[in-house]
């Protein structure tokens, strides 16, 4: 039998979820639920049911996974805690500062309706926070860096456009080369932001605006840009489509530490990732959550979960015996 | 209270671990059980005793987690059934085509005691099985690779020392930067042994051995050095213990993947370590899955365990609270 799955969102990250169910035989998706008309959107799963969210409850009992693929900022804060009524669900909840009250409240709910709710799945927070976290424990005498980059950072894109005179831009974050390098070689050094990374800007301009004037607005900016060595390059609105329609990320977390009655001797853990499509691989890992809450929930579990929480063999569709054959 | 440990085997790995629970604050070592004579063998930490590994089983209500610290080609498959009738134990089984056999042995003794056994605990296996389970899990389209190295290969170094004519010897194993490379790349090279790794000998001859004649025996050695590109360096046995007294080690684990309707982009995950030494890094990983073995012991559960079967968080000394504030 299946893992019926619901996607509830469908923009870039939904559309991954869908990818990512048609990579895994155990998987089927049952519905997308959408606040659009549903006669607008169409999906790339044949038989799958396209819903207004309002219907979402209706399904309790044909939905064992419901993906929640909203943005952090003001959908998750109130659906998770919603729709963990109904289903066991997975959420992308990336604002780190609020993870804990995110969690009471789903924990919450879900103590209550005996449901599973995995909140914060994805990259990162997701499995560089797991790399922080086992290097941590490994290694208790060390220092963490995380590099992220080179990728597309919606936010900082979103900024630029915002700026007047701007029609549209692309904005990628960058880890500088000699600063991994020095961590990589185990020397611990103290990095300012600016030491850490660049910004580089690519931006079309609206007819007559002030390239100068727009060049100062962003570099300037508090917060996304001030601090940083950031570069801009005005560019037409073809070769922006052209050259920089993907949304490609990835970055590197590092521990280095020290072992030994005196730490006379010094270690470097590394993961990295490099990704083609940030809300695929995102997606991706969401979906192998999924998995593990549906198994989770099979368990007579409920509550509140992050990835710390559940054993990686969840994640997988071989058994434990396959597992141990051929992946330890 | 504190996990108090029990260390059985004080080779390099028992030191290793010796050292670990020095940096755990939650840990305290108990007893260390040797073979040798105990008045023979002086250990670093104050105030824990040194027995005889005939009187482990007395120390049953005082040891919390016992660390069986023996060789995989004989000690551990005796020693892990027999130990964890009396305490919950922690292994790093090394010998990967043996780990079903291994598993089912400790199973059935470890839920016969009630006691928690965790095997194959290390880097490979261990956190390497990690990784790759994880980016399976994640990517289930996509292809895994293991590089080892640089680091010295213990086997291969013993298989020099019988050479008739060898005084002592080191080996490095390499892996080829260009292999690495093509695999970083998302190119999914096949590789051979030969264009994955390159072995690197160090060796001191005793007087009036043949030069040509050891190397030609090294390079030519079926399993060990003839399916490698293998280079000799005939050194001083001064040169040796200067340079060559370390036992680093390291590897990576790569694994890329494709995602996407029609698997139109392409991810690359990789994980790394770099070790100064083997010994002390796999001991390092050991302590942390000790404090999981007393744990999981704590909560009632019982019987063989691996990496693949154990959440995250109880590795770390540190509560859910906490870890979802500061490392998720």
């Amino acid at each position: 039998m299946s893992i019926r799955i619901g996607i509830l969102g469908y923009g870039n990250l939904g559309r991954g979820v869908e990818c990512a169910i048609k990579q895994s035989p155990d998987m089927e998706l049952a519905a997308v639920f959408t606040r659009r008309d549903p006669a607008s959107v169409s999906i790339l799963t044949e038989g799958a049911a396209v819903c207004k969210v309002t219907e979402a409850a209706e399904w309790k009992d044909k939905i064992d996974v419901m993906i929640l693929c909203g943005g952090s900022a003001t959908d998750l804060p109130e659906q998770t805690p919603e729709y963990v009524q109904y289903f066991n669900v997975v959420d992308s909840f990336d604002t780190h500062a609020r993870i804990p009250e995110h969690f009471e409240q789903v924990n919450q709910a879900a103590k209550a309706s005996g449901k599973v709710g995995i909140i914060s799945v994805g990259w990162d927070p997701g499995m560089f926070s797991l790399s922080r976290m086992y290097a941590n424990a490994i290694l208790p005498e060390g220092r963490d860096y995380t590099f992220w980059g080179k990728g597309v950072s919606q936010g900082h894109s979103d900024a630029i456009r915002r700026i007047s005179g701007v029609k549209n831009a692309k904005q990628y974050t960058i880890p500088v080369e000699s600063a991994l390098e020095a961590v990589r070689a185990g020397e611990n050094p103290e990095l300012t932001t600016r030491q850490k990374h660049t910004r580089e800007c690519f931006v079309v301009l609206e007819e007559g605006a002030d390239k100068a004037k727009v060049e100062e607005e962003i570099k300037t900016m508090p917060n996304y840009f001030a601090d940083y060595d950031t570069t801009v390059h005005f560019i037409s609105e073809e070769e922006l489509l052209k050259n920089h329609s993907g949304i490609p990320h990835g970055g590197f977390v590092i521990r280095s530490g020290r072992t030994g009655w005196e730490q006379e001797n010094s270690h470097v853990i590394e993961y990295s990732l490099k990704l083609d499509s940030n809300p695929e691989f995102t997606a991706s890992v969401i979906a192998a959550y999924a998995r593990a809450a549906f198994c989770l929930s099979k368990e007579g579990q409920s509550g509140c979960k992050t990835v710390f929480d559940i054993a990686p063999a969840y994640l997988s569709p071989k058994s434990g015996e396959e597992l141990r054959k051929s992946l330890l």
